[in-house]
């Protein structure tokens, strides 16, 4: 029996894939519009593969690296394991990008028709990448749980797919931001040219930008952030196995083919008719996703677990992602009081807008922490230690439909971009704009939800570490462990700044440089000559690659230091702190930055481009850049990684 | 032999008040210059002293309310010593901003005869705020430990301490900050008129703040600081009475003497030349008093504690306070990369300008942190548990000179406004105007020193709270106490939100009053019509007395409750996660406004003003506001809140 299932959930994975292959060669049917879109939409894909080409070599080089460092001192599986996980997340997010950089000029042709088309054009790009991230998560581990019969053999995976997913992340993260700050600042501020207006020479590394930071980098993040946690629940299952025999540590398997299909069941439910807001499709088909979920994990559980409180956890966790996902865009949609009062804040000037968003950043990590610790509390004392991984998995049922929902904000972005450029009618420009504003709220609710996902799995995570490491308890009361949480609580703090500083100088180098281009070259805001993006692309792609090795050491190094000076109960401790403060500041900054940026569209909406106001409002939508698509989602690789890589690493440091 | 050690703490507090009074005596009768300085001066005064009576009123209802209701549900004892701590604290802040608004003028008369003059008025003036409140802290703990006897019992001080400086810190900080805020955005952005310039309607409010902030707020701050870790390493010397004998519990308070004396020698080595750095003047009598107390420690220890390993702890903490101190230098001075590189990212504008500036903000809190823990880590493992205790000892005996540094700067911040607004000539200005540099440096040294001792003492009350509590460890492991953890850390948060909100606010009122005067009478710039500077001071009250209650309120309740219904270990948990990313945060955001501040008097000292690069800083420095001088410096207060309310509750929590 135990077999069949582990096939069934190995078949769950390759159909996923499958699928998704499917849907990926019906959006690369659609039709492609005019020459001049095809001209921009091939810029762009050229821009995303070299960039790619690079980044990926030197991720391959550092993971090789450490891949043989892990199969000497450890053993050959964990070598093995984190190759894998390496390539598999490198291969997902690869696939996203490609379906992205064809989506979106397909989506932009799309938008010439009607906003449904264009919804579906956009949404199933995400969903390749969704389902294909889900199958090959679940592959993975379940393949290598059947190779090598132990969880803890094939932590690797996860931890290659985390290190590939910090940088990835990282240096997308940079990418894109460097690009879109140059882009936004000289072109908005001091030109007084739309957004993606052809004549800015930033105008293409920003549309990249979306590909690689967005696409790419996120994807590698959920898959990395999947994996990790069904690893994790899985060794809790072996501790667990007096009480569920197997099958507690195959459920995280078959909880996630619940996921995989409820997402496929959900995806048709996406659809919308012109004039309706778009959010309102996407939404219908998150909720049918959690409804199947929901009624799934019935059968799954009872079967399995056989508790009928182990269902209501999985409900927590379920409820938990969408309460999340609802806090998360009243904080970040313009329609609500905190975009609002950022809004009104930037008529005193840009200084007034940064304050108040700050405020605003730094309240919004209070309710999903509040939500957070309820579901951690209500799962631990209805079902126990389990209890915490069981609600993580219902949490997690709906990854593929968030992530699709995510991936379809870069596509959506891509498309208002390509649409812009090649100068299409008002009506597509129109739609493409509505559809763009929408896929701002889904990557906010995105990190909101991957960061609530975080929270509630980092308990899970730390129980796993305690029982490799052999711990019964991190007292904090003991001085040694006390500097043990302090340095993991600075950690994310001093990791940001890396971030942040990386993504101001570049941004920096790609002002001066656009500033440069318009004034030695005046034909260009004319529109007489063509400005030099290659350039621009450059500068993006060598401050990312470049700047993205020393944080990435800095959370390799540290924890490891820690671990082998203070020990086990410190570094355990260190990964509390770090993960506590880590929470904290990502979805401040998450928020803070979608807040800040959609109090510029809000601005932009009432039709007061160019006003102080205005202007006040780029400032603060360009603090926000780096906070919500450099340093925030990185923070919460990194959290995940350091669990990974303590589990790996508990036994050096006993 | 132990009484006659009592009485002389008693004598040295006593001892303490008479040279303050006796400094303050020769301030006051210091030449107070031409009769335009003189009204000016009254204005400043008669502004502080109305805010502070009602906010001081303020205080005094809520501190009457909870010293009656700790009678009730305590004893009378903790509600007695309460209210004496309320009394105290905003005893010690009246008295230091009293002399502060004596000394402002007296400083500006002194400049026009030379820098020694100047520098002597403004020092002295602040070393009245540092000795009060050395005596007074150590007449109260000692006092109230000769009548009951018992540590424990004299928490209620400490936590009526608290309680008193997180209002008026509060308070102060959103009354300064909101009028600066006003006065620099319109008056050097849109006006482009020079900083404290008379025509400004926000000029007077601002030049009361710094004295109902910086002065009686940080005289409160500190004065809580010293009494809180008093008390709460008598609590520890009870629990090592077996070790030391009475000797343990005395001997925080035998080290405050020491810290008295030593400022005293210390003081008499500031001074300094024409042309040379002023700086320097201060680091001298720094240095001097850190010699003194490194020598008197040696018989102090070896005749109780009787151990050398406790004298060298107490070493350690002299030398971290020092360390600490020039690291917070190194960020916030002009003079090294962190500054510059936000100086020079504002040619690039104020996005720009903000993110680098936050990048280094974010980094501040690194090599503090880490020289904390090697304190800590090393005084442990010399010392155990007491030796925590004997660090902080040794740190704080330069707390009496670093507050003389700290009330020096908004003396001499007042002295160059009252220079600038009477016209004095341009020597005067140049030399107030170097005074006021240093004073910038000299705050953000003490918000370091602050939140060093808060960091190293951090351990010492938590363990104190252990005792009191009955816990044996704070097992993070357990998902209650987990959580607790991640309540913890998340009020420093909420409290920042909520402390910048409400400088954001008031700072748009104060900004649209001010347009509004300059718009309603244009005699104002012509400076033919005075504008109504009432109106503005009127504003900053409002807000601030508004404001501070429901942060206020958040710090007393949320705490409680995590006790009551999560029980003593969670709390215990609570206390520490709310007291690392307190400190983080704080760290974050005192280096970070420091740095922003000067970077843009960095700009300004390079001659220009006006430009685009400086206004550019002039954006970054104003979101620095809110950070260093109202959130940062009340997380200082929280943190010490929360330990000294812990000590009193924890009985209703176990």
């Amino acid at each position: 029996m135990v077999n069949e299932l582990l096939y069934f959930a190995l078949g769950s994975g390759v159909f996923s894939i499958l699928v998704a292959l499917l849907i990926a060669w019906w959006v690369n049917k659609q039709d492609k519009g005019t020459d001049k879109m095809n001209e921009i939409a091939d810029y762009i894909r050229t821009g995303a593969y070299a960039f790619l080409r690079r980044q990926y070599k030197t991720i391959a080089i550092i993971g090789v690296v450490v891949a043989v460092l892990l199969g000497i001192f450890f053993s050959w599986q964990t070598g093995f394991s984190f190759i894998l996980g390496v390539a598999a997340s490198l291969f997902a997010g690869f696939l996203g990008m490609d379906v992205a950089t064809r989506a979106n000029i397909r989506t932009a042709n799309a938008a010439r028709t009607g906003i449904n088309r264009a919804i579906r054009v956009s949404f199933r790009g995400g969903l390749v990448m969704g389902l294909a991230v889900m199958g090959l998560s679940l592959i993975g581990v379940t393949s290598l749980y059947m190779l090598f019969g132990d969880p803890q053999m094939i932590t690797g995976f996860a931890f290659g797919a985390s290190l590939a997913a910090l940088f990835a992340q990282l240096g997308g993260g940079i990418y894109t931001k460097a690009a879109d700050i140059g882009a936004d600042l000289v072109g908005k501020i001091e030109k007084g040219i739309p957004e993606d207006d052809a004549r800015n020479p930033a105008v293409i590394a920003d549309l990249v930008g979306d590909n690689v930071g967005d696409c790419a980098g996120r994807g590698a993040d959920l898959f990395e952030s999947i994996t990790a946690e069904n690893i994790g629940a899985m060794i809790l299952g072996v501790a667990f196995m007096p009480v569920f025999g197997i099958y507690g540590i195959i459920f995280p398997l078959l909880a996630r083919t619940v996921g995989i299909y409820a997402t496929m069941i959900g995806s048709f439910f996406v659809s919308t008719k012109e004039g309706n807001n778009p959010m309102r499709a996407l939404w219908k088909g998150l909720a049918v996703t959690a409804v199947v979920a929901g009624i799934a994990f019935y059968p799954l559980v009872m079967n399995t677990l056989g508790s009928i409180n182990y269902y209501y956890i999985s409900l927590i966790g379920i409820v938990s992602s969408l309460l999340i996902a609802i806090i998360t865009e009243y904080y970040t949609s313009k329609h609500y009081r905190p975009v609002r009062n950022i809004s009104r804040s930037s008529h005193t000037g840009a200084a007034t807008n940064i304050i108040t968003g700050f405020a605003i950043a730094l309240e919004a990590a209070a309710l999903p922490v509040v939500v957070i610790c309820v579901a951690l509390l209500a799962s631990f004392t209805l079902g126990g230690l389990y209890g915490t991984a069981v609600a993580t998995m219902g949490m997690l049922a709906t990854t593929g439909m968030i992530l699709a929902m995510d991936v379809f904000g870069p596509i959506t972005d891509n498309a208002g971009g390509i649409a812009e450029m090649s100068k299409l009618d008002k009506k597509t420009r129109y739609r493409t704009d509505s559809l763009d504003s929408v896929g701002n709220t889904t990557k906010a609710l995105t990190k909101g939800y991957a960061m609530g996902v975080a929270a509630l799995s980092a308990f899970l995570l730390f129980s796993a570490y305690f029982k490799v490491a052999g711990l019964t308890s991190i007292d904090v009361a003991k001085p040694v462990v006390f500097v043990g949480a302090f340095l993991g609580a600075l950690l994310p703090f001093l990791f940001s700044s890396f971030a942040i500083r990386a993504v101001g100088k570049a941004a920096q180098d790609m002002i001066n440089e656009v500033r440069r281009q318009f004034k030695a070259t005046p034909g260009i805001m004319k529109g007489t000559a063509k400005p030099d993006y290659a350039k621009c692309v450059d500068i993006s792609v060598k401050a990312s690659l470049r700047q993205m090795i020393l944080p990435g050491m800095l959370v390799i190094i540290a924890p490891i230091a820690v671990g082998i000076l203070l020990r086990a109960e410190a570094a355990g401790a260190f990964l509390i702190g770090a993960t506590i403060s880590g929470i904290l500041l990502a979805m401040m900054m998450n928020t803070g930055g979608g807040a800040w940026d959609n109090a510029k569209k809000r601005i932009e909406s009432e039709g007061r481009h160019g006003t102080d106001a205005h202007k006040a409002s780029v400032v603060g939508d360009t603090l926000g850049d780096p906070f919500k698509d450099t340093a925030g989602p990185s923070l919460h690789v990194l959290i995940k990684l350091l669990s990974t890589l303590a589990l790996i690493f508990a036994t050096l440091f006993i």
